[in-house]
């Protein structure tokens, strides 16, 4: 049987999850013919990427990328690190011909992912980004749905994630909100899952008019000093999508007494779908082509039970019909990259669609600063 | 076009309730045939009658039922006064032959209520109970949909009433908490509901076991003396229906945070329902005749859109999509009884249908005194 | 005791819902020192008219405003015809040194909303609109704990209100889809109670960028006949407040399975609070001083169960407990009118607070036509 | 850093799941002071022992538990088996002197576990049983607000377990519908659960009268025969708790669309806290002792956002504010454990805990057979 050996590149919370994955998959899906080993972890600095690789059960660890890279047993390049990293790590990974799971964003700057998209094109090694949100069973079954004409031509659509973490202003600010390290705010953060997201389920954009917000001017850093801020806590959009649909994108670190919440309503002349990620056990579907009747007739948002229903070989372990948590979601995303990976299929989505995320991320950017419209190729 | 002059007897919450609807069931229905002519109030003192015939708009007010009942020129009795006196009011009003609308529960005597019964045999005239939760667009949805077999075979089921009215042990008792004047406790003011809707929905019972708790021995009056509870704060009954199912009831004026919390589920082999009256906008209906499918695939429960869906001539205002209110359903049931005066025809529920629930109530005590289960005829 | 003659223009929808108030506000409020006569309805022909009379209790009826106008003996005019007959017939009125209560919204053309703002400042009668939004508990509360500082310093916020009554192709245009008639289309409709809700709530706007959708350029009128359509069915809209906050509003009537969700969400520093018509109920509040606890302490949204817990003398019929429907806010809005009306003082919302509103949507209608940011004085 | 060799028997479900919780408790936990090392999986068959060593990560496999007993280096017994054999491994293990974690139930015949739990008394090494309901935020921070008297005195209460696989007689029964193996039916299956919890909340039971059903007498094995039934399908229990509360258990696997829903609710006359599992991010929480107020003041029931707020060293990953899943409770749960051993103290719950579910599961058997309530000692 074949076996996977995993390097890793950056072992904070994504990394974590990541092998959490790894660790988990093999539980969650039945029957895998492939095995996962956790080879190399490597971190920033030795006693760190140490300490990772005992923690998280991998062989070896570094804190020179390039050991992972040119370890020619390893098959995978798993990339966690700060966004501003990405792109070099890539253009590592793909010289040394790995198979590359990069946390999303893609990169920093739309140059790089420009780069990266072009490469992907023949490269023959598999790419995948992390947006793991399109892969709960709630989401996937949206999907479905659109695709299957069930919602019928979108009329109107809304998307949005709120955060709490940004309304304290005494809290010292992470790399997240340093504009550098992250390549922007909460469009970087939270929206590429939003833009992507909705790009999944709804297809390109038309047309987008942003607007930011930085809360304060000014926060503490770790280290207790005062740094001007960059990185916008909040963003609105109104966008009209290719398909004809406005909708509107709500993107904030600053929504009192919210915890993870990604939501979206997407509206069409046959059909209905609501989703929120604190609630993703169920879809919300309401079928247009029912007829009015007496005392409501059989109209209705049905909260669809998709729990923890994902399609063989997934699906079995837990009950069906458990409750999901967040990280489930992550280790679907994962599974599929890895199966891609086995059966040498192109991923999807992969890192021209973290390309993509990249240049819409910019679009907005620049309809915030010149307070316009700005118009998608 | 016909008038119905109006008799009312007892003038405090239900007499205004009734009231209510007297006023604006011919804003809530189009083109009725009928009118409604607010004719005479009575209650127990000449003062209190004067100010609510002000107050409600009666023509006449008076504080000896017998002008009521003496008035020729009155089409209908409705009777609003504390249960301990309803079985004499119906017994004049019947020999009146008057049509008579009966605010629940019909008596506080089974001995009196198989009398009425029996008189309602032959009566001529019509005879309602105001079992007003059979009156929402939701719950008459319910009963369409289980008469349609839709629910199938009933297998289970819960039915609740939480107040939380009683927690206060230094609140003075009111009327209802007076074992005599309300005939018992929460199973006489909320319990007939639950006891009506689940045999209006599923049928009659075959045996019960009941549970009873005071929750304090002594509570003040409203004079400040300190007087020994009889009224049951609290009843919990295991009970079979004639169809086989099990259920159970909870009625209670002990549940902390509740306010006006009636609900049941209903669980069959075709189909489930739940409903909750602080939500009652909404039957949620589970269809499980859907096969299931990946992702979740169309299962699940639906909050289907009862809102003020009301069957024709009702329905139209206001919008049939704005929200509703307690009220409504009251309303409905008061339209319900006089379309079947103005038709001529037998009303359900009728006095019948309300004996049928103080026989229950009655095995219900009968079954918490002797600690045994109880079983219907 | 004073008796307040009612003279009614308009008997559609809106003239019903009024009246519904007149009649029920004896029931929903102790010892008023008040009485309503329904003295006159008019209607745009005289059997209309005398069928609406009949119907609501009216004790007259005519097809000639002016037998309201001249009517010494009648106190208060109330004014539910289509937006574009407002102007007029408020000019009318105030000649006639009448009390005004007028449907929302207040005209159809911004300049008569400027000069009936300005005539209405050393007008000596009462003046309202009805923006019953206002006058739910839940809203009532909302404004209360953000005066109080519950919520803090505003960061964000969105509202919303969507119907799904567009949607159909096929169904015929009414009135209010009718751009001459209506002065607008979505925005006017439903859009003026989200813009007044908001104010009422945040203070006055001061830059918005909006964007609109005419879902069928084409659809049939009553009469069969194609005609080209001029009204909007969908709004979005990005505000600026004046108190510094940025929030999103959606408008629309193409929202799938939608019935009247006008809904809000607004984020502060130190809470939060959401509101949503259709869950009228309860007010949703997070407060965000108490401290991160272990196991969640006790942080998150509280369900205000507001009921029907009116402030007195409101709030006691009936139960305060039981569930609210759509009507109560505006027998509450119209409650508060003939409160100003008997104790002579001026109303809130008033005709400016309803100029105000023109002019907001005037400025919206500007940005859509224009695709750029407006700014407001 | 100590490592603690794992001997696991039993590999179906729960061996899986307790599997998963080895795997990810070094990454839920920050420095945890222990190494897991997963030794042996045992099986009832060589094949499927080696299949599970090899998917689960098992060093080593055998179908002959005495593997695991006579392995001295094997720290930790881990039993994932059908009830009927619990009680004999117990013995052995006890005999071998090995920390033994013991899915629930303890055990499937009554003496055995009075047995068990008197050798637990002087037995010198770690002991627990799964019951992992106990182990979310939500109720853990349940069990923490009574205690600390935020609940008052307990007024009335509810339980449930509601499942549906039951409903469809043709699919085949497994061993949790054999009377024999499962050592009952639902009670055994989901009302161990529903009565820890409420004894872990509440306390200790004074009496229960219990009502069970089979639903179908006779269903297809999985061979194609018809076979008699014995195991309930549903139970209903009215109970009286030693602190004077009654409540109303309700488990049952014919509840039609349901998937895993075990909740509760507890009032009391300080408050009142509402679970479902279905939605274990959170816990809802009424505090009584607010004062009622205008529009409703602040009192309302708040959904606490416990989400994955685990105490350290737990809830720093995932984030504290991802969304939780039905797995996590069974990872905290055994995360517990394995402290225990590392520090060397009691587990709570152990073996005498599961006794006691042991011994109240015999009452409510008893109960529903004699039509009788049972007292308890």
């Amino acid at each position: 049987m074949k076996t996977f050996n995993i390097g890793l590149v950056g072992c904070g919370f994504m990394g974590k999850t990541h092998t959490f994955g790894y660790k988990t998959i093999p539980l969650y899906y039945e029957n895998l013919p492939f095995k996962i080993n956790l080879k190399t972890v490597c971190a920033s600095g030795k006693e760190s990427a140490k300490n990772a690789a005992e923690r998280m059960g991998y062989e070896n660890y570094t804190d020179n990328f390039d050991d992972i890279i040119n370890d020619e047993s390893i098959d995978i390049v798993d990339i966690c690190t700060p966004n501003y990293l990405h792109a070099d790590e890539i253009f590592s990974a793909v010289k040394a011909k790995k198979h590359i799971y990069c946390d999303k964003p893609l990169v920093s700057k739309l140059a790089d992912a420009e780069k990266i998209a072009d490469l992907e094109k023949n490269y023959e090694k598999c790419t995948q980004i992390t947006f793991q949100n399109r892969f709960f069973p709630a989401t996937m079954l949206a999907k479905k749905m659109i695709d299957e004409g069930k919602i019928g031509k979108i009329l109107t659509f809304e998307a949005k994630f709120l955060h709490s973490g940004s309304i304290d202003k005494n809290k010292p600010i992470g790399w997240k909100q340093d504009g550098e390290k992250g390549g922007g705010g909460v469009i970087v953060d939270l929206g590429s899952h939003v833009i992507d997201l909705m790009r999944y389920l709804l297809g390109n954009y038309a047309d987008i008019f942003c607007k930011t917000k930085i809360l304060y001017p000014e926060r503490p850093d770790k280290d207790g000093n005062t740094v001007k801020i960059a990185a916008e806590d909040e963003a609105h959009a109104l966008v009209t999508m290719k398909n004809g649909a406005n909708g509107v994108m709500t993107i904030s670190k600053i929504s009192t007494g919210t915890n993870d919440e990604l939501s979206f309503e997407i509206y069409g002349d046959k059909g209905a779908l609501r989703f929120n990620l604190m609630d993703a056990n169920y879809l919300y579907y309401f079928d247009n082509t029912q007829k009015e009747d007496v005392f409501g007739g059989e109209r209705g948002f049905k909260q669809i039970e998709c729990v923890q229903r994902f399609d063989a070989p997934g699906g079995l372990f837990p009950s069906s019909k458990s409750s999901i948590g967040w990280l489930r979601g992550h280790v679907h995303c994962l599974y599929n990259f890895l199966n891609c990976v086995y059966e040498n299929k192109k991923c999807t989505p992969n890192f021209s669609d973290g390309a993509y995320v990249n240049y819409i991320m910019d679009l907005m950017y620049k309809s915030a600063k010149d307070g316009k419209t700005v118009f998608c190729k």
